[in-house]
């Protein structure tokens, strides 16, 4: 059987569990205030240029955009995401669970258009009846999106600019950040975004880590008392260090941007093949995930030898699927999968 | 200066107001325990066809929608609704406030089509990552709608027999539901929606009364302590003789429709005016607000003379705009504004 | 039957029923941005000795408390209140409803005390353990108490001091504010609860009018975007009037003051029949609340000619009952009411 | 250094993280439907005598508290628990920040007396004003208490037998619950707590895992949805295995009792230390956390080599300080410890 369903099928990238192990026995302080996850911090904001930040860990994406909503918005303001955003449609009404409302904007490939972004804060404000309704508070982006595209060094800087002149924060959310960072269309790097950005992080789970988030507040900016609105969420661990120890390996060595490459090389590698057997679609993804539009009588019979992600029904007899790659994606895995499609499709 | 912009620019009607004259010294139980709260449920119950029914009244539209809501949602759950439904855009995000989501569906003059709520509930269970998402657990419809349109028997059994097939409660916002049951063209009268609805509020604020709706619960399937739940948001009048005095007099001698008919026949008149001077509707109401598009340069002409309301821009140089009736406008108000209309349009 | 039990039995006082009926006809802006709301605004920052304040008409007490709270306090703040405080038992958990803990202290006759609040307050930030505690982020009182006590200047000019010194609002329920300005012992006057507090409200529901609380932030200080909080939280009504034209009433011509008086007055006379009878008293209270402690079977002949108010189980055979005086309150109905308890006791 | 602070200090058991590294490539289901997971649910439902229960894994207490209560109150009921029980004062308000009352009762040594809980049910009820109040829609219980100490048999079903009698579940938190299964003086196994409660957790994080707790509803009465309501509330691990291969781990040949006896084991010997010292106990604790009063100066001296849990100030010279054993600690450290005694006592 291959996997290509998602990037969380396997355990943690061997340079983290080695890490585990050597420090499991260690005795360290609790609650995130143990040497590892302080080093991990340093390292992180020296990656992002800002030293001045600050940084938290958080065990999963749907948990830390729920936190960092909350802590960042006022009662009666919303955050402002692309309808397909993660938080929108995927968080089993996270969001909302804190009281917050989502305000959706039309998606292209899942990404927001600076421009209707710009058009939809002015139109808000200008409405005689604003102040019955929930202000747009704040500006959340996925990148890569769900659909894995990624937005451009202009955009994100249009989107910035917007979000500053009309005084709200921008969070972006990395679950997947790593893929995006990796991939070969980017011009976004680490600082550019902790540039741009006032709240963001950089996905654990999806990039080889067993759990966890590192949310950046690079300008100093956190919320006064975080870690008790992060524990009155939940999202408190007691063994902080299975967070600070993990990042700590994943910022040594540039192991986040190396694994996260891996991914990206097999991607390509796939979506040659893919080309290649003038296969169909869905949309040009630059990042780990591919999307295809295929036959159900194909995957029907695939999905005997390839777990793939079931993603969309395109039609009576199409299905969008997803086949991602992850760090641990091996040239095997893709010339595996490539075989299977040469037999079966 | 003529009045349209809504229609709760008046105090009570006048039969309203002499009745909480009259009861003023009346020494009454408290938190709508008293005997003009009885007998007002007992006589919309009896409106209503449905004797075994109960009926709560809350202060506001708002507060009701949030309530009703919250009272009958699991908290994994979420209302489903038009995305023009007042809860979602014009409630200050009050159905977040309480923990849910407001999953929306694209309206058709403020309306859900039930075609497209049968495919979107059938798609949601349909989806492999359904446990994923915010179950929609509630449909919730305004009628009239924000547009002044209305449902049909048809529309309104397609909907209903939706919600049972999907085993969920329907909730039908009648914030202005004298002006629908009054409309020349509506097929609906309380007993057919008390039997196809799960829950509905007749409105007061918008029909007479100086606040108050009456939430009517028509197959005793009111939450239980929802006298608790009500108290919890902060709805519960400590004098709930307020509310009950005012509907008890709406409910008696038909005034509750009797005065919704001249709102009816008063905008009417008016469209049949806007009609011979070839104004533009926006769309065509059969309830008491009625849209035109107007040019900007006439609305700030008029804007001396009469009190109309913002609807939204329909492009640079012109506006949607509504002219409200209601249970207080006379023959004279509209006279008066058609005659202004032929000055300066 | 005589009426003792509440001092919301009746309706409006007639002052404010007459100014209801004289203004019903006039068309007026919704949401409370009519004339008499900013009347009622301007006479009661007048009042407070406050110029620069602001004021917001809310409907009742529960949906205040919750409101003022919510919007004061950070997420992960609580409200500290004595543990009879009303929002602390009396409220269906309405705090909580909004996300905040109430953070009890002992009570003193429905009193905190001021030492106690600042070892409170004190320890609470000695705690190490203070960051994974829900943080008091404002202290709230009842002025009258729950027990009809009332707080002394020095008192409430203690507590204000220690919320200056940790930098917390203090919140003062005035649901009976006005039997507090009249009590014979108090030393307190409007101005000076404006100058302590950082928000309270002067309650209408319970001193003469319908409904309507109006809150008082006495600095300058109303929180951002406070009319949309109170929208979300279903707090606002579309005929704002309804609160704007009592409350003018309520403070023109020193209403407010003169009708609290009568409360006391009647309460003063009543208490001193109950003293001369030898009856027990729960408490000494100083305002239109009294509490005795009576025998069961004695309450069971009574209350076939009085309604009192249960308050709580003394022993298996005595029963703590409360008798209200109100606004309304006639010399009349205290002579029949001693004169029923010569009779019965 | 000594560390006796508490019993989270270490990473995980080495059988546990031996099974992390077995099994940290294989490719698995996500979100808690791998074959780890479901293993381990079978072996925690046969532990506990319950076959036909359910189980969630779950990352923290916390989270885990404010999941299950959320789930299983209505909107309006509030969860009845020890003052000093872990949900009232230790979680930062992550049970109100769902929208639920805390109701305290008072606590002895931190249980709750079940005669106590059956006169505040029966109060609640018989008050005339209960439905004005917060329900009580649940009691909760920590097991061991968060001072050490354990309900007995006895106690446990009293307070099942009084929670069937008002309907209302009984939630057992168990955070530390191997340590009360191992101690000396308990009569309480898995299968009695599975027959007298209506859920509970058995807590991983304190007892040999990184990270993780397991929610029991042994009666088939999970809530519905509750994959959702756990996302919701941020709680579901996209790499559900990580929870799942340590509970499987844990209840392989006994681990979890057995690491459970090695911190009992400890902790008496500590205790026997203690009292051959003739140092003075704070409590008479069974488990392993041991509470002694001790005198300001000989901590801070202490502090040099050992770490200790500050509990609470005991009077200005001396304090109430905590020495928890765990899983890992050794016959060393505790020999290390009492020799450290020797010297500074």
């Amino acid at each position: 059987m291959l996997y290509f369903q998602n990037d969380y099928s396997e355990g943690a990238h061997e340079a983290i569990l080695a890490q585990l192990v050597r420090t499991n026995g260690e005795k360290l302080s609790p609650y995130g205030s143990d040497i590892y996850s302080a080093a991990a911090k340093e390292k992180i904001l020296t990656a992002c240029g800002c030293p001045e930040g600050d940084v938290f860990f958080i065990s999963g994406g749907t948990q830390t955009n729920a936190i960092v909503i909350a802590a960042m918005l006022r009662g009666y303001e919303a955050a402002v995401a692309a309808r397909t955003g993660h938080i929108n449609f995927h968080e089993a009404g996270a969001i909302e669970a804190t009281g917050h409302k989502v305000l959706d904007l039309p998606h292209h490939l899942g990404k927001i258009d600076p421009a209707e972004l710009r058009q939809f804060l002015t139109d808000f404000w200008a409405d005689a009846n604003c102040a019955h309704m929930a202000a747009p508070g704040m500006v959340y982006l996925s990148h890569p999106t769900e659909y894995g595209t990624l937005y451009t060094r202009g955009e994100l800087e249009s989107i910035s600019a917007i979000c500053r002149e009309f005084d709200i924060p921008l969070f972006l959310d990395g679950a997947r950040l790593g893929y995006g960072l990796a991939s070969r269309t980017t011009d976004l790097d680490l600082p550019t975004i902790a540039r741009l950005c006032d709240v963001f992080y950089i996905g654990g789970t999806k990039v080889g880590a067993l759990c966890g988030e590192a949310v950046v507040f690079p300008k100093g900016n956190m919320p006064k008392a975080f870690l008790t609105t992060v524990k009155q969420h939940g999202g408190l661990l007691a063994k902080g260090r299975l967070l600070g120890v993990q990042f700590d390996a994943l910022f040594t060595d540039h192991l986040y941007l190396s694994i996260s490459q891996n991914a990206i090389d097999r991607a390509e590698e796939m979506k040659e093949g893919f080309q290649k057997r003038g296969l169909t679609f869905f949309i040009d993804s630059p990042t780990n995930q591919q999307f295809l539009v295929m036959e159900n009588r194909t995957l029907e019979a695939l999905s005997q030898h390839v777990a793939y992600g079931f993603w969309e029904k395109y039609d009576d007899t199409h299905t969008v699927v997803r086949f991602a790659t992850s760090w641990a994606t091996t040239k095997e895995d893709v010339a595996d999968l490539l075989a299977l499609l040469d037999q079966y499709c």
